[in-house]
């Protein structure tokens, strides 16, 4: 593979499908992460059903933004008009990540945005977790994995949310998708997304009148991470 | 075990049931695997009793079709006429699993059959995981594990459901049996049952009300990984 | 350690204990296994608040009925007293467990029996799991770890109950005992109580109607796994 | 390192850090320790988001009571001014930890002190784990980290609770802190703070009017671990 012009980017997608098991985001094939090469055009993205201990760098796929297989063996992950989509429409993107996660994938089965009840979930956004609706019955039956790119960014419309700010999203009845600038953090954001919705089901157990967050927390919390003054981590 | 004529499904059966505990679908020795040999008329099934660090391909038992023991020197596992049953007459099938996993056998004590919910379920079974009424008290007494095997099958003629189509069951009052065309298809099964009973208690409890998936999207889910034109996986 | 006359049930008492944290049931020092030697007259069992880390066999401390220190260096468990009133009246039983496992402490919390819902507590027990009410103010005050054991005997005098058919308790408020033929029994018996405990809690959770398991189904699991004509396991 | 004044708490501070994601009570960065050095008015601290498997020695922060750096590069933990308001006004603790545990946050979240259900949270303390209300909006906007050190304390004036029996608190809408006379034991009170939360979270499941553990079994176990006559661990 040492002459792959996409080398890169389809060793940083192995390594960035190779921590969703690690971090016990995924069972069996139930997940996948894809890497943009915006100067080329394309996408690295994990072969269709093939299993995390088996996966091997030069089986990624390399994909365009209109989901024409451009490298590799192996038909891509079922998902990927998906990334496809995202990828062409929303530019600052670097990296998608798809997992069916077990508490982020209960919430998309209940139809219900996930309340921003604490600090944790405010260090990284600071709305609801938004729920896209299920899809209308003409989009399913037609292209389904790129319509669901669509259902996708409209809930962000409809929501007025940038997908700059916001970095996931449930997808009604199915599961989450997240994204960011890069592989690395839009599988750091699932994990997260994962404890903020085992954390938020606990807490109505807890409390089913559980008050949401208040704005001035959530502005603060957030902003010490990402406002303009930001003073969490290093520089 | 060189020239033992059962050696291959009995290594089979053995791999397949250390893939249990490795999964974390059973408790101490709460659980078995079996795989059958169409052309002997045999099945390879788990010791009773044995702890799964001390097991041994060579402890495999081999059983006819009436549960008869045809080979090896330990009593097979006290399920094995459940197992007979299903190989005589649901001709297609090539393993079955049983176990006691946690939440699959939560709902099984609830008598309750698992809402598909979302698109993790409908990946693997267009309806509701059947669950099947506890039996009569003349059938529990009488050839109580030869019962159970006929239990699951009235389920599905009651239910009208296809074996081939949805290769799971909880017994109720008891816990789940999963089945495939092999021993490593099954034990898969029991995986994915554990996980959507998992997800589908969670998703109730975000959601009481939580509306059962809309056919159109079981209907396409299935059929991208099951469907004469399923796109799922490599072919 | 070669010559001591208390070697034996010295490193049972080890290993068993040493199971604990294996099996997910200790955090920390929260519990203790004992293991007893009749013609002696005494028992083995952990010495107090020494992290499993770094429990040595040599450590154990060796204790009559009365709870006297008859060999060893440490002060024994805190519980000693419990398990002392336990071995002295209690003529057959050869080890004891004490934890503080998560779900079994939940249920010990709530005062409530654990109902038996299903063919894994039937495997192992005929009646719910017991829960000894929290004692009186004056047993508390007096010889508290002493009047423990007391009130355990009477919890089962009060529901007829056999310590050798039944082989774990709830004492309310606090966590759960069990005890068997030997140490391996007793730690054997706490896992199936930590499993069956929380079977029980997600149970209710699926169904808060959820009926008992009916008498027929009860006998027949408990007889294949203990009747005189059991058949489950070698023989 | 080795002319480094702060060794010693350095290298305390990083390995009591490291406990934190060894004991699951941390996913990434979101969790700190503090080790106390009272002669030299310091403190040892991680530094702000780096990740546990990347953390070294002698990346740990040396910051005074003022949360002014007194030695080290990097930035450290955005929580410091919290732990410095402590270390300045709790004359008596030696180590602090905060983290995001998940069901200590969820009860957090909830706004709600963890009831004393039970011995395991007795052994600990005698009251029920207090939850500081959110702060005012001026507190929010203002200092906010250095202002979460005074609504700690407060919580404990106005509750009349004493730093030195109760090494615990929830930060309300926020997440946990525990301390302790060195970090070791603060990092132990923080996961028996999780582990408390746990089993009250699932005894509210089992039974929704679960009773507070009534005075005598709350005093008679915090006695045998902490009173005059303890006989909890070794002398």
């Amino acid at each position: 593979m040492s002459n792959n012009p996409y080398k890169s980017i389809k060793e940083q997608a192995y390594e960035a499908n190779m921590a969703l098991p690690r971090l016990g985001l995924v069972l069996f094939t139930f997940g996948n992460v894809s890497v943009v090469d915006r100067d080329k055009g394309v996408f690295a993205i994990k072969p269709s059903g093939v299993p995390y201990e088996l996966l091997k760098p030069k089986q990624i796929v390399i994909v365009d933004f209109d989901a024409n297989v451009v490298e590799g063996k192996h038909r891509p992950s079922s998902d990927t008009k998906t990334h496809a989509v995202l990828y062409k429409h929303w530019e600052k993107i670097g990296g998608i990540v798809h997992t069916h996660s077990t508490y982020a994938t209960a919430w998309a089965q209940a139809q219900r945005d996930i309340p921003i009840f604490g600090t944790t979930h405010a260090d990284h956004l600071t709305v609801d977790v938004p729920c896209a609706p299920p899809m209308d019955d003409d989009m399913i039956k037609g292209n389904y994995e790129y319509e669901t790119g669509f259902q996708i960014m409209n809930c962000f419309k409809d929501k007025k949310l940038s997908y700059e700010e916001v970095e996931m999203i449930l997808v009604g009845n199915h599961a989450p998708f997240t994204w960011g600038k890069d592989a690395d953090k839009a599988v750091y954001n699932a994990a997260v997304l994962e404890e903020v919705a085992r954390m938020a089901l606990l807490t109505e157990q807890a409390n089913p009148q559980a008050p949401r967050l208040k704005d001035t927390l959530i502005r603060k919390h957030f902003e010490r991470k990402h406002g303009p003054d930001a003073y969490y981590g290093q520089e």
